[in-house]
């Protein structure tokens, strides 16, 4: 029986500005990417949805992101090697302290925005990403585009690493994401949100923008928490799966 | 043998602007406690102080505060409750990461400033520290000011307390601190401070500013690190110390 | 024919996260408190709803708080007076420039959150916000709470003030606002909330808590634009206040 | 008789941490670049500076930055059009505040750090922050590098620009500054420092890292402020040009 994890961006919220609806995620995804505070995040907010992840079984990642919250991480920057090390570990060690006193803990790191772009050919900037999750625990996961490069140096470094794909994201033929400035990059029907994933993971293939083929190895769907019509694409989406014969699991649990 | 732990407040440098000389406190002191980010501290200077107390034996405590980085962490604030307890948490974590990584962990949690000075008698902001501290791990140790009523209250609450009397500061014969605010509230002549301290260590003992004498439990003497003459007067201090037969050790090392 | 104020705090999105409907607010309101960044809002987030608020007429005031982003300005601090000083003036400067960019002008102050709270009844910090409006431009108009002990000091000061009630909260009968902790503190009912204010502008009187009356003498109506039944309360509100002949009208209108 | 500005970076301490000796480096510039809060400056502090700057008759720009505070605003960022001048609108707005309250204002800008450099050769950022300029105060002077394609961009676009050396400085044979991270890209010997000004501003000229000369056309000369040696070298570079016949004067007297 096929499986296949899904995973979301959760936690994004801000002191008295929330974002999304993180309870209704939870109740779809199979693994939480919770902010750590440095794009989005505040402490007790962060709290709450890790506590609401740990009764639900819900695996827990660290989205860690460039220190720009105003921006929301997704502003290109340049942070020194030291810099970037030290934003890495910091971001994971509150995170995991956070996900202790919620009785779970962090299993993955899966970088935002920017900084997820950046790293993912940007091999500097990636070693330095890598760098930090070693220091702080090895046996971290990294969560990462699929097809990147940094899939590979990351490997090389040591690294478990889980490939993700987009589930209302047009693909380039090179197996890259359209821009989100051109038209058509984002698809917004859920039904035809679901079938796209459905073949992703039953023939790990995706039909690019220009109609053709490309194929696409990933162990994890990311959908989006943050849009008006993100629970209702989820829903349909676990439906889909669901009545499918693919069964919903987190990946650290296919992985062990 | 008489033995005695000094502590100080290290890495509070933030981005381009330093504070204190670090490398030379950690050569004095045998507990450092070490910025969280919050008040002060960036990941990268706060990772080169911690590898530092590392390579040089210091213990590493925690130095948790009110996110208010232009106040320094010196204005009083009122946190909500889910809000202290999580910044705690979050505080500590990032700390322990930044340990890891630097081959060192985080023994113990002195709260800063004007946090310290509120959690000392206000038994609401003092129970969210300590419920955030055993959340993350109820093995930490606290660090308060000896004489305080969150002395009692942390040990009942299950936490180990080490109380801590201060180098350079004068008292009052209640055994509180004499205000900054007032003539004489702060001692500057080195070989002064010294002799009040080795009289703390050796007697329990400190004489007022009334000139009275006060009884002082104290199992730590914090020194400051972020003054112009901190370097010399905590070179006195040990050298005072260590000449009247006063061991000093690391009050994680007593306590074991 | 009576005239009236209404006033409604704008802008306070921050980043990603919107807050409110400040279009829709701007529809209704005739003094918009615009955030200067410190509790809420980034510059060009602040910008968008300052030329929205140039292009239908709505006076503009700074709605300065204390730096506490993540708090919203709603927890009590004790800055120092030049902190205090410095932090108005930068506040109304930055607001300044941009309502200049968008073709408009401050024309008055309206602290928010604690600052609003405390100076209400704290001479020394309220000295302070007093002080930094003298010294940016002392023709701006203070907004303060009716009844409030700030109202004759700012007076006595030099400056021109105008006191303000509030639509939807309930009064104590010394004239203060019951706290939000306490049932009935706030009046959720469109209608009542209406009638409530049609009486303050007819007859400067409120119904408190008790049921007694009391006194008020406000010059502006305060709206509030960060809840979901925000807009249908101004809405109901701007109609019943038309059909009962009263004037909606700038108070910056009504003192030149 | 030649006259010359000398300009310098000041303000630039942030809460409990200074930079540099402002009030020593006052005593020498002709012009002083004073942080706007977001790549360093609190609000007190600034205020401080500028009664200083004030008092002594210094000329005082807006020197805005990338909202980057741990990274000292530089590192490379990349703001959406509307952020960047809504950036710039609002730190020169704050600073405008300021300096009326300190009883002078704000006659120029200069850009810091990465957006300094960014602009000096990016067009897109240039015209965002000449645009907000423009938006302010059209008759704000733009301080920006003798040679960079921005002179042109802002003169076309209506401002006045003038034109800057710096003394400490190594040029490459392009006129462009040699990176810092090359061996010889600064200047610390304060003789040789004072010569080059001297020569720049007699000849226009200045002897290019390979030993050519490169021709400089140049109004402003700036020198750093927060170097150990920044105010020996200023006090030096001041008396050589004066000995030299060179008047120490702000360009903004000599523009108008």
């Amino acid at each position: 029986m096929a499986a296949i994890d899904l995973n979301s961006d959760l936690g994004e919220g801000f002191g008295p500005w929330p974002m999304g609806d993180d309870a209704a995620m939870l109740a779809t995804v199979t693994s939480a990417n919770i902010a750590c505070g440095f794009h989005a995040g505040d402490p007790s907010g962060i709290l709450t949805v890790l506590r609401e992840a740990a009764r639900r079984g819900v695996a827990v990642g660290a989205h860690i992101g460039y220190r720009d919250l105003v921006g929301f991480g997704r502003r290109n920057m340049d942070p020194s090697s030291a810099e970037l090390v030290g934003d890495t570990i910091y971001q994971i060690g509150a995170l995991q302290g956070l996900a202790k006193a919620a009785g779970t803990r962090v299993r993955y790191v899966k970088p935002h925005g920017a900084l997820y772009n950046t790293i993912a050919h940007d091999a500097c900037q990636a070693a330095d990403v890598i760098e930090g999750i070693k220091a702080i625990d090895p046996n971290l996961v990294l969560m990462a585009l699929a097809g990147a490069p940094i899939v590979a140096q990351a490997r090389e470094a040591g690294l478990t690493v889980v490939c993700e794909a987009f589930a209302d994201r047009a693909y380039n033929v090179d197996g890259s994401l359209v821009s989100r400035r051109l038209a058509g990059s984002v698809i917004h029907d859920p039904q035809a949100v679901a079938e796209r994933v459905l073949r992703m993971v039953n023939e790990q293939r995706v039909v690019a923008i220009d109609g053709t083929e490309v194929a696409l190895d990933a162990q994890s769907i990311c959908i989006h928490g943050d849009t008006p019509a993100a629970v209702a694409i989820a829903s349909t989406l676990r439906q889909t799966l669901e009545a499918g014969g693919v069964e919903l699991k987190s990946f650290v649990d296919m992985l062990s």
